[in-house]
């Protein structure tokens, strides 16, 4: 298996409902440094899991979406935008780009995908799954 | 699958036996960077993996029993004290704390878990496994 | 010169006032991985430039009158909360617990203080100062 | 499931062909920062994955083919010397060392390697795959 | 003292005449990752230390000038291309970016600046200097 | 001021004698990852502060000298080897090398070291100063 793996980050103001979140139910906010891990088991007719600059591209465009907000005001998102809630919405998103043909035609070969946060020195969370 | 991952460290002292160990035989030590990584196929209702101020005191725990010690003298471990070893130590022990539930009734849902020991900037060891 | 230095991190929501700042005038976030390095001529009798566990509980205990918090609200900052602004608050705050004695009576020759907030894998802002 | 991972790099100069690498199609170079992570379900009687001695003499003695070279002059290496590509070239001149006996003679019992080859502190690149 | 650091980073070909070089007296290349930290005893009226995007923007901008080439063909490049060099001719050159107003008026306020290039995980060079 | 830094690491075991220590008064050890920092105002004729690969063989010989050891048992070592006490102890060491022509002639030109110890994700300490 092949693997390429983008970073990018985003700074987002929230708050979280539920006791088991403690002060974390107050506005705060959180800078989430993000790596997008594409995996395959062939490389294509270049030698490349996908085209990184397209990768690089798409997942700041997913992120911009996300970008110097207050998420408890986006509409796109319900529920708690925990750290896990928002790997699996830029998974989500990421795959519908890929879907979409935003990292080339090629990139329907992706097998998986691997979106990581890294939230502070001392934690993250993440989603991953199969494409096809 | 979703991932949390929670980190700290311990700083203890150790000797491993075998001629494989070269200079290791001698009594030195090390500080292990500890990632302990939760995961599981689905959320629970409050949209998290598990309770990370749960799961970062399970670990702190766990890794109290360790922390400034010589390892050559604690008679829980038997045999030598690789950071594999250690890796399953830590893990069994964060397993235990688990179905304890010491980090929630919620967390009985984690399917597996990773720890990773980072010894130096050029070497870590972990151990992974099914907790159900 | 000796230095010691000791890491934590903060989790805060702010907005930021004057166009230079674009997206970032709307309410946000950051993680602020807080580094603070305390640095003096000559060693204590221990051997140390200071007590680390009452350091690293100075730091936490300064980083948790910002944490989890939306800034905009906090009536003891005034104007932007940018991060060199926040680096000053924060080397102001650990200096006045020098002061008071809080890192223990030797903390007093500690000379200088250097607060670096790391907000990303590409941006960091900080604060240095002499202490006498 | 056990691993051990041990690092080091190599700096190269390179060109890759095909419209898809823009201005990396000129003659260029890198750093790669190379992680090798060796798996195994159960450590032998030393209690480890791989002597990690052995382990980084190999990395280091596959590496030393690769490093301080111009990889468009190098005859071993036909097409493309993406980031991918060179990951499965040195995952299998790790595989060939293990399987020569190079590592020892358990390591003939690690089932699985993963070679990650960090280009940038945005970008990385890797290979996974069974040995037996 | 206030400090402001932006990263980014280049990967170039070169080589370096000097037995002292070694084996990097063959054409090879690297992976710079580039830290440029503005320095200045005040702040602006918006709390800043320098309009980070603009400082961005001209680190990008003087290492555009250098990235995906083979400095040895660089006809703005005198003598070996070390990783000190190369971090003098980055500092000129941005220093040259704020005297020409580009960082924006009020960055003529800088001190002084710090360019740091990692070239590898063991290694990394740099210069600094007063701009005034 | 220029400045070049290389990257090796020790494990140790040691106690600390002095109530400020805490745990750490039993026997125990850490891992140090330590960076040697070389500054100089010019570089020498080849374009570089020091021979790298000299600068990266003296810190590996001073390591070597403190490397798998019970520094409670090395009479080299008076009183406590605190993480700023090692710091120093390296400093002299490779002050005395730079000093014995091991890092070269033109060494004679470095102006200041600075050594730091990291010796977790969360603490480090260091000694610099000048050299002529």
């Amino acid at each position: 298996m092949y693997t390429v793996t983008v970073r990018d980050h985003i700074m987002i103001a929230h708050s979280l409902r539920g006791e088991v979140f403690g002060p974390a139910q107050k506005l705060h906010g959180a800078t989430y440094v993000v790596d997008a891990e594409f995996r395959r088991a062939d490389l294509d007719v270049n030698g490349i899991v996908v085209d990184i600059g397209l990768a690089t591209t798409a997942l700041h465009d997913v992120l911009a979406g996300l970008n110097y907000r207050n998420l408890d005001e986006d509409p796109s998102l319900a529920g708690n935008t925990t750290t896990e809630v928002l790997a699996r919405v830029i998974f989500d998103r990421v795959a519908a780009a890929i879907r979409a043909g935003r990292l080339g035609a090629d990139a329907a070969n992706i097998e998986s995908l691997r979106v990581t946060l890294n939230e502070s020195h001392v934690a993250s969370a993440g989603y991953e799954g199969r494409l096809k």
